[in-house]
């Protein structure tokens, strides 16, 4: 059992708390049992497992397991009530032009994790074959984007990629790119739904990048029949997404 | 100026962070210029503007202000960084059966207050006339909530009300009540957009009451065509309040 702070690797795993550590190193940390899970039964790349205590269940038996102390697991963890594992996981590097995507969902300079997260778990929910963060939208592979996405991060390709060369690449995919906006937009029931499509959330406060607009096939709005300014932007996603899906 | 923590009014709006003093008094404290403004420019019931600092924008001058000292308002802050200016308001005590409402949105046991804020905050987008919070749903006056509901609180009625009178209440009303279940249930494509409809909405783990689902008109799912286990509640409530809106 690993028992002090001052261990190299348990130094290393709380690095990894970090979006500069992350980076560095490709690696993100997990926590809980079922992020766990989701990451043993996706087959993701798993590179430890941290556990606090001596006892596993078995069907961890095939990975690498670090035990540690209730010291080390309260300094790794990112919850309140921590429950005592977690998985070192490797970022997947995926080429967007090798994916053969046809449904996508493009995030513009999103800041809240919780709305990164929900999207990508939406996203995964209607079947969308990839999300692409964009210039701007916060790290996917924080702790709280990781905990709102509940495992979809194992489910679905997730890029970092610029998104003036993702709609690009639709463009030569023959698949037609909605964004979001309201101006010069259609109420999204205009929007038919097709079997390929690309769909560009933007940040919370200013909207979609307005160069991107201007490249989109269609630019869509959701109608606001109350009195709130607007929706949350990942429930507008969640909308858009199942309308575009149209099934 | 209030210079001290242990003044009686500060004590009392102390009261009104936690939900025991809240139910007692019938108060809520909402922080931050946008919630502060949302309550003035609604005509909420305001009982007092509390101020750190001694400046106040003109448009404030028709209420009563209590300039406080920078301890006082991080006493009464639940934000990191507060602006420092609160409104106590009253809850306004309303009777489902004096609103004639059309479109309602119900919620079962929901637990997240997050969660119970974005979906108030899209039933306002989505033009309905009332929420209703029926048993084991958390306290809709809680900070998180309204920071998450961004101002809807003001903008339709929020009614703390038992959902089994509230079905019996929508059918004698000629109200279609729609469920939202996994089992005998239709895809929400099927349900038939209307001018009146009630929607419930339930637990973030064990979905709604089954007695409750009993008494609908009709359950419906939305369909997960990727590999996450299920949609977050509020994401499923924006889905099928735009879908029974319809327009």
């Amino acid at each position: 059992m690993i028992q002090s702070l001052q261990n190299t690797k348990v130094k290393e795993w709380k690095k990894l708390t970090t979006k500069k550590g992350r980076d560095k190193s490709g690696l993100f940390l997990v926590e809980g049992w079922h992020l766990t899970e989701e990451a043993i039964k996706a087959d993701a790349v798993i590179e430890a497992i941290i556990k606090e205590g001596v006892e596993l269940p078995s069907y961890m038996d095939a990975v690498e397991v670090h035990f540690v102390t209730e010291e080390i697991s309260l300094a790794l963890a990112e919850t309140e009530h921590t429950q005592g594992v977690f998985a070192v996981c490797r970022q997947p590097e995926v080429q967007f032009e090798s994916l053969q995507a046809s449904n996508i969902l493009m995030l513009d300079a999103i800041q809240d994790p919780g709305n990164i997260g929900t999207m990508i778990r939406t996203a995964d929910a209607a079947g969308m074959d990839a999300v692409i963060l964009g210039k701007g939208t916060a790290d996917p592979y924080n702790a709280k984007v990781l905990r709102s996405a509940q495992g979809s991060h194992f489910h679905l390709p997730i890029l970092k990629q610029d998104l003036f060369s993702s709609i690009e690449h639709c463009k030569e995919s023959g698949i037609p790119v909605y964004g979001t906006s309201l101006q010069g937009a259609v109420t999204y029931k205009e929007a038919k739904a097709g079997e390929k499509f690309a769909l560009i959330m933007g940040n919370e406060g200013a909207g979609v990048n307005n160069e991107l607009l201007a490249l989109t096939d269609q630019n869509l709005y959701i109608p606001i029949y109350g009195k709130s300014e607007s929706l949350n932007v990942a429930i507008a996603a969640g909308i858009l997404l199942y309308q575009l899906k149209g099934e």
